[in-house]
């Protein structure tokens, strides 16, 4: 299993109902702006979308605030992820991160240079104490640029959650777009941030060389909907993606799922409430678990930790029996079986998550 | 405009409707066993897709009676097109035939040879009269293949709505075979012809060179909730098309209609009722009007004809007036702007197109 998210092979194949916390889909559920307008798709199955979308790329453009032509739309953020890549011949990939970077760069011949994030103590204020984190290289990425013809990076990171530091990225924005090189921001969590100053969508139309790759997939609560787009003013870029891409590969529901959730603020505010206040609890709790070494400092919705005496595989299966499906992360670049990922999710069933944890305690001491 | 269905230029986008005679969809609307389990994929919505999509797979050996590991899903057969084309270096086009396989053989770098189909007069006893038809040059094709790693044709093909003689196809299937080249065979139309016996699906299993698309758009009136399958037995080749997908490619509300289209015997035989009813009449009404100079026999749900005294450009504009979209057929390779395409939809509507055809016919006259 390379990702999180299957409910399926011990869950609902088998009539077992799982608590999902291996996939980062906000807690919230699928806005209800979405749910009482679905008539609108069912009205739309029987013809062809739009082959242009003129609709969807107005509501991006008002969502994001840029003009429509910087939109590339995809059939979830794993279309637009795979098709930037396969318009590079190298590429430097910022690891551990989603592990479709390094899928589709080898799909497509692409060769791949890696910067380590680097392991350092955060002092960030809000959260009381001390956190270990794992935050990006920016010197090393700098230097490895030099070979490649761009980079590929999460912010906020996946599987850990660090987010980029603007005023030390400046440099390797400014040489980007000096060298003709890209930078493929992927920003599928960047709402849970919880502030619209973490993106990079502001700086898209000053700086040709950015690239930010976003979803409706993780904030709004769609995975099944399947809808990612790219964000660029490079349009020599988009042509070569758009060409690359096949008519209709946008479904209705997602179309109307466009139309109504970027819009909905009530629901982007309850979100942003909600994740402002369960991560340092939920931060704080994981770090009382006595086989928690470490709990990375996180801006999105998941954290990752560092175990102590038990291995990610042993821990899985344990949480398994308990009903929890948690994520594995030994298959990200540069973890191995130390290393696990919780979802962040609603009070009642991070509680459960922790009650589950701390009941493992003995039998984990004990061996 | 490259394709059929745009009713938005011209129709939504302006708060127009207009009745669309351009893409090819069956007029009994999505079968009632998706609506009424919709909820379904509702309730699916905040997890991701299987990733390996067991149910689907299920779904389609039941419908299709061959084992599972046959198919690859596509996000529509438009992907599924793309991706069997991208696998082969040269291939052999029959046209005119949907635009999208030189598109994406040009896109690959598939350099490619054409054969074209041939009028000739077919008595089908069934029409009661004799009728132009398209068909394919079997010769021709055999010949052409000597140079190429495979062919593609439509079965139906499209625009015209010919079907594939078993008897006279032998051998091409044969030196396939032998010589390790691939017929990729569309049938998107298939369940159109009204007869399970014009598909290739059951030699599939015998004959490794055969590759055939299928799609839930067309018959199950679907095209917003993309939808389409490959089936073969060479694993090899469909190990390629995988390797080249993303993942979760198919969304929630696709997955649920597999799960309950497939299996509703109703819609299906109520489909195949109209069809067969409303060809034979659309055809005689199409062949009474005086600038139509050829109507082709189809077995599809469409019928190309061949204009005369008025342009399709004209004609389209015309029909346009009236709140028609039809199908100009001039970027099939092979038609030019005498030719048009028209679905056959409801008894109802069928009468109107051709009623508002009848009342153009004094301004063609007079140019």
């Amino acid at each position: 299993m390379i990702h999180g998210g299957d409910v399926y092979t011990n869950g609902i194949l088998k009539g077992r109902e799982l608590t999902d916390f291996s996939s980062n889909i906000n807690p919230l559920g699928v806005p209800k702006s979405f749910i009482e307008n679905i008539g609108e798709a069912v009205d739309a199955l029987t013809r062809y979308p739009d082959i242009q979308y003129r609709n969807v790329l107005k509501n991006l453009g008002e969502y994001i605030g840029c003009p429509q032509e910087y939109f590339v739309l995809g059939n979830g953020a794993a279309e637009i992820i795979d098709l930037v890549i396969a318009c590079h011949k190298s590429l430097l990939i910022v690891v551990p991160s989603f592990v479709e970077y390094e899928i589709d760069a080898k799909k497509w011949n692409c060769s791949i240079e890696y910067s380590y994030l680097k392991e350092n103590i955060s002092e960030d204020a809000t959260l009381k104490h001390e956190h270990c984190e794992l935050s990006y290289n920016y010197k090393d990425i700098l230097n490895k640029l030099l070979n490649v013809e761009g980079v590929i990076l999460g912010n906020p990171n996946n599987p850990n959650g660090n987010i980029i530091d603007k005023s030390e990225f400046q440099k390797i924005l400014e040489y980007c777009e000096s060298n003709n090189k890209v930078i493929i921001i992927d920003e599928a969590f960047i709402e849970f941030t919880g502030d619209k100053q973490h993106s990079f969508e502001s700086l898209v139309k000053y700086y040709k060389c950015l690239f930010i790759i976003r979803a409706l997939t993780k904030f709004f609560a769609v995975p099944g909907i399947r809808f990612g787009y790219g964000i660029s003013s490079n349009a020599c870029l988009l042509k070569k993606i758009r060409e690359k891409q096949n008519p209709w590969n946008i479904n209705c529901f997602a179309e109307v799922a466009a139309r109504y959730v970027l819009k909905d603020e009530l629901y982007i505010e309850k979100s942003k409430t909600w994740i402002r206040k369960e991560r340092p609890i939920f931060l704080k709790n994981l770090n009382n678990i006595s086989f928690i070494e470490k709990v990375f400092l996180t801006y999105g919705n998941y954290v990752l930790c560092k175990l102590s005496g038990i291995t990610s595989e042993r821990l899985y299966k344990l949480c398994l029996d308990k009903g929890f499906v948690i994520r594995k992360a030994d298959n990200f670049r540069g973890l191995d079986k130390q290393y696990v990922r919780f979802a962040i999710k609603d009070k009642d069933r991070n509680e459960k998550l922790i009650g589950c944890l701390k009941n493992l305690e003995p039998r984990v001491k004990t061996g």
